[in-house]
C-alpha cells in the first residue's frame, strides 16, 4: 500500500466489479518439491506413479493450487484496501497440471458494512482459469476491507 | 498406500472418529520465503514492518496456513482410502506465528454414499491447533473415499 492514490476502499467497490490476476506458469519441479514437503501422494509427487493413476499424470495438491491462487491474486489484493481474509471456500472441478498457465479471475458478488464504520466485508467469487479457459481451483472468498473513514483516521485526511 | 492392511475404507469410518496429525514447527525463514514468493503483504513477509501493524508481528499467509495443514494431515490421509479432496472451507480465527507448533485435529462429522458403489463422501471438521491449545486455521473438508468394493475390484480380493 505504498501509493494510497491507487487503492480502492470499501466505499469504492461495486458489486459486479471484476478482478484479473497475473498469469502464473505451473512448473513441474516446483509442484513436485511442494508435494514432497507437504502432500506426497503419488499423483502429486511422482510423475511415473502418477501416470498409472486415474489422473493419468501429475496434478497439483490443493495446497499448491491455493498457493498459485495467492500468487496470481497478489497484485489485485494490492489494489484494494485489504485488511484481512475472513474465509475461503475452495473446490477443484478440474486439476492443475505441470505446464498449465493459470490466472485468477473474479467478480465481487456482495458487500456488507460491519458494526465498525472503518471496515466492511466484500465477497468475491474467483477461479484460477487455465490456458484453455477452464476453471481449476474455484475459491469464494470474503475479505475485510477498510473504508475511507479508516483511511481518514489513519492519515488525518478526509 | 503401500500397506493396504493399515488402510480404512469408507465402510470402516464412523462419524465421531477422531483424526490427529503430525506436530509441525513453524519456521520464520520458511514463512517469509513463502510470503515473498506468493503473498508478500508486509505482515506476512517483513518482520520489521509486521511489528508496526495491528498484528504486532509476522503472521502466516492463508496459503502457508493451508500448506501446514497438508503437512500435518498427510499421515492421517495415508490411513484412509482417500481418492480425492472435494471441497475445503477455511477460516483463520487466530493467526499462525513463527515459532508456533501446529497439529491438525479433526473429527468425522458425516458420511454419505454416492451413486457409485465403490466410493463415498466423508466430511471432517478439522483445525490446526497451536501449542496453546487454540485453533488457528479451521478447515472443514469433504473427501472422496474408496469403499471395500473399490478395493475388491482393484485387487481381486474381497
Amino acid at each position: 500500500m505504498d501509493n494510497p492514490k491507487t487503492i480502492r476502499f470499501f466505499d469504492d467497490i461495486a458489486i459486479g466489479d471484476k478482478l484479473l490476476g497475473q498469469a502464473c506458469s505451473v512448473e513441474q519441479d516446483e509442484m513436485i518439491a511442494y508435494a514432497k514437503r507437504n502432500d506426497p501422494m503419488p499423483f502429486h509427487a511422482d510423475p511415473e506413479q502418477a501416470a498409472a493413476t486415474i489422473f493419468g499424470g501429475l496434478i497439483a495438491s490443493g495446497g499448491f493450487a491455493l498457493t498459485l491462487w495467492y500468487r496470481s491474486a497478489y497484485d489485485v489484493g494490492q489494489e484494494i484496501a485489504l485488511l484481512a481474509g475472513i474465509d475461503w471456500n475452495m473446490r477443484i472441478p478440474r486439476p492443475i497440471r505441470p505446464g498449465d498457465v493459470v490466472t485468477m479471475h473474479g467478480i465481487f458478488v456482495d458487500k456488507q458494512p460491519t458494526s465498525k464504520p472503518d471496515r466492511g466485508v466484500i465477497a468475491a467469487e474467483t477461479a484460477l482459469v487455465n490456458q484453455h479457459g477452464d476453471p481449476t481451483l474455484e475459491c469464494n472468498v470474503k475479505w475485510l476491507v477498510a473504508t475511507r473513514a479508516y483511511s481518514a483516521a489513519s492519515t488525518g485526511e478526509a
